[in-house]
């Protein structure tokens, strides 16, 4: 991603906030971010130092230094980044839907497709740091368990839009609608390395397809 | 993978081709894999250098050289080993239960609690070699793919099994069942990590129970 890309992409997250106009700094830390969400996608986490970036970006790693002062604070500032390029290519378009089952649909389209759309090399960023993080306690860790949790509060809120509308039946049990339906996308990645990328999207709308069909009203 | 590794891994998954005294050689190269496997749950295959390994296991490089000549080979073997222990773990003692669904469940009962069980600190390695290679071409992504594609045969054989018990139903696809299968056992660590073991099992049980439940005869 360039720099300007990841600009425009800031502006249309957050437009009030935001100076008609990006400073250089700004555009920097847009076109550091933009390569480490990258980084992060084929090769972890982890794998984000001052170094690597300094290298990946052409930029000095004094330069580096002005932005991030530590490779934590890199990692964590990544990480909002995926988060945030993920609420924008994802949630927000799927708000334009209308509640219910259209937009649980639209989010789902718009999931599937995403990594691809962001030429994000290895998948999701966010499910990369979760599995990678697992196991590590610390700032991390906590900052993905925290993007988990608001990620699943959305979704519950999207199914329960959804049984609000009448179009899932009133049993539905959101927190278990949102663990089959993760269990979809976590299964996209993998299907696609093993499969290609054609049967690992028919089987995840197959499924989808059943798992609504199963709780609708 | 070498041909010894192969055959070192063929006569450990089935005891009664062992000799009844391990060599010091062999008793050797076992704790090598043992700790490998562990060391790539926890932070991945790429993590597994002679030097870390060496470090780990108390070895000398020299040691560990005269086991495994580079790191690919090192890498190769563990994921080998990893294999090896999931076939004897969860495989072998599922195929004790008769055909049918009683071995399907009993595949996934041991499933889940497998990676407790082994001690793998980051969840099941097979899945975090698949997450870690996805994108990166050679000779361990080629065997990943392999050991998934034989995940699936098994997977799919034991669910043609239920089929013709006549427990589940003749419209059943087993690939479709293998994935929305594989995406309850991909949202487990997830699940864990926000919101605890406990959760995690029961919602994964849930799921199991649904996705039989539809596809009974």
């Amino acid at each position: 991603m360039t720099a300007a890309t990841a600009s425009t992409a800031r502006r249309a997250a957050r437009p009030a906030a935001r100076p008609a106009r990006a400073s250089k700094g700004e555009l920097t830390r847009a076109q550091i971010l933009g390569a480490a969400v990258e980084q992060a996608s084929a090769s972890g986490f982890e794998s984000l130092t001052i170094g690597t970036l300094a290298e990946r970006t052409g930029l000095s790693k004094s330069g580096l230094f002005a932005h991030f002062g530590s490779k934590l604070e890199l990692q964590l500032a990544a990480l909002d980044e995926a988060a945030r390029q993920f609420t924008e290519a994802v949630f927000l378009p799927a708000l334009k839907a209308p509640r219910g089952l259209k937009r649980l649909r639209a989010l789902f389209e718009g999931w599937i497709s995403w990594p691809h759309r962001a030429h994000l090399p290895g998948g999701c960023p966010l499910d990369a740091a979760s599995r990678e993080y697992q196991h590590q306690p610390g700032p991390m860790r906590d900052a993905i368990v925290e993007r988990q949790r608001q990620l699943d509060r959305e979704l519950r809120k999207t199914i329960q839009l959804a049984i609000e509308t009448g179009e899932l039946a009133p049993r539905t049990d959101p927190p278990q609608l949102v663990f089959e339906l993760l269990g979809i996308m976590l299964m996209l990645p993998r299907t696609e390395l093993v499969f290609g990328r054609d049967e690992a999207c028919r089987r995840a709308r197959q499924a989808f397809g059943r798992l609504i069909e199963r709780h609708s009203a």
